[in-house]
């Protein structure tokens, strides 16, 4: 967890940093580099620390890894890019270790709060180092979704259904800051399409919280390929796809 | 803005008593008692200091407010109820005072953050009494837009025409916590069905910080009524104005 510590003190600085810079071309450049830096800053630790280590991450710098064998980490260096440009907040740097296919651990900074999510099934859930407890398995009536806006607004899957059945739609545009959400039960489903290291991370976690994590499809989770993925208590989930449609 | 850390600091230890209440009908039943209570102290205060202000809120401790004359005050105890109920964050406490008819003084307290906006035309704008900046005048490709689920997910007005030409939606379903994005410039543009209490105090604080606040179809704002309100930078809700269709 130093690791993301590290991360998200590098991230504040260059959130801080954005700002002052000028032009909005000049500012997207600068970005992309925050971006590359810190993910080459997180690849760089985990091959030290584990040499026999595959990564699989967003923006180059990782393996091509073609199977699930052995220890593979997934890294996102800032999810919630749009959030880290325009708002300044409500975005995350992500982690998830597999064991051949098996989640392990996952690790989530919510980097302006500065909080630090990690576990999995083995050794608990914890915020802060601090243990937590697993969230309550409440029905959707019961609780906030989160839907992706393209998805939602075009009505994807009548996913609007879905949302019509909760107490309320939430659209917080990070999936780590919601898997932050779901794991403390702010809410009780998202739904998106994620690439590997969009989920990884939050799939050990709210996996080992007793959560449920699966495609619409009802196909097992492919880590290495980007799908529609639906996170949320085991009611939630049974009843969404049960109304959600998917040809 | 004395009142408004008061008002917070109550919540905040509202929000943990509602936490222990075992079932769910006696949870809200003792959140409907949170909301009057704090609506019966913040107006007792209001009507202490200012015995001559007409007071228009939700709960019905107010006035039966006909006109805009003198001295009157807009007071919503807890907005965004659901987010209270729910996750226990993002929910604000919100007074707007305003002088025959004219914007005065605004304030909202982000009650979990502790964070308290003020200001008005006069005195400039504020968070903890610390001065803000206004927000840049941004267009609509430069920034986020949050709307009202219902109104964003059935495309009411064709409003999801301004969503696509933003760069990106986002739904936090509290007035009071969108009004502080807009003021920090996180957010350019909030569209909602809005009630005078749910309104006022954003009111203010938005117009007082260069920004527009305009009813759809052209028409003053009327705060004595419900209506459709689009706030944003002057470019963000000219843009929108001309792609929205209010037949």
């Amino acid at each position: 967890m130093q690791l993301l510590a590290e991360v998200g003190k590098g991230l504040r600085e260059d959130s801080i940093k954005k700002m002052s810079v000028d032009t909005k071309k000049n500012r997207n450049d600068l970005v992309t580099n925050f971006d590359k830096k810190t993910e080459k800053f997180v690849n760089g630790k985990i091959k030290e620390a584990y040499p026999e280590a595959t990564i699989v991450s967003e923006e180059g710098y990782g393996d091509l890894v073609k199977d699930m064998s052995g220890l593979v980490f997934f890294v996102d260096p800032i999810d919630g890019t749009m959030n880290f440009v325009k708002r300044g907040d409500n975005f995350a740097s992500m982690i998830g270790v597999y064991i051949d296919g098996e989640p392990l651990i996952g690790a989530i900074i919510d980097v302006m709060d500065n909080e630090i999510y990690h576990g999995g099934k083995e050794i608990g859930l914890f915020i802060n180092e601090e243990p937590i407890d697993d969230p309550k398995n409440l029905p959707l009536v019961e609780g906030l979704v989160d839907v992706s806006a393209p998805m939602a607004l075009s009505n994807k899957f009548s996913v609007q259904d879905v949302i019509k059945k909760s107490s309320g739609f939430r659209v917080y545009g990070s999936a780590g800051i919601i898997f932050g959400h779901l794991l403390t039960g702010k809410e009780v489903m998202y739904m998106s399409y994620l690439a590997p290291w969009d989920l990884a991370a939050g799939r050990v976690m709210c996996e080992a919280a007793g959560m449920n994590v699966a495609s619409i499809d009802g196909t097992p989770i492919n880590m290495l390929e980007s799908q529609v993925v639906i996170v949320g208590t085991q009611k939630v989930v049974s009843e969404a796809l049960k109304t959600l449609k998917t040809r």
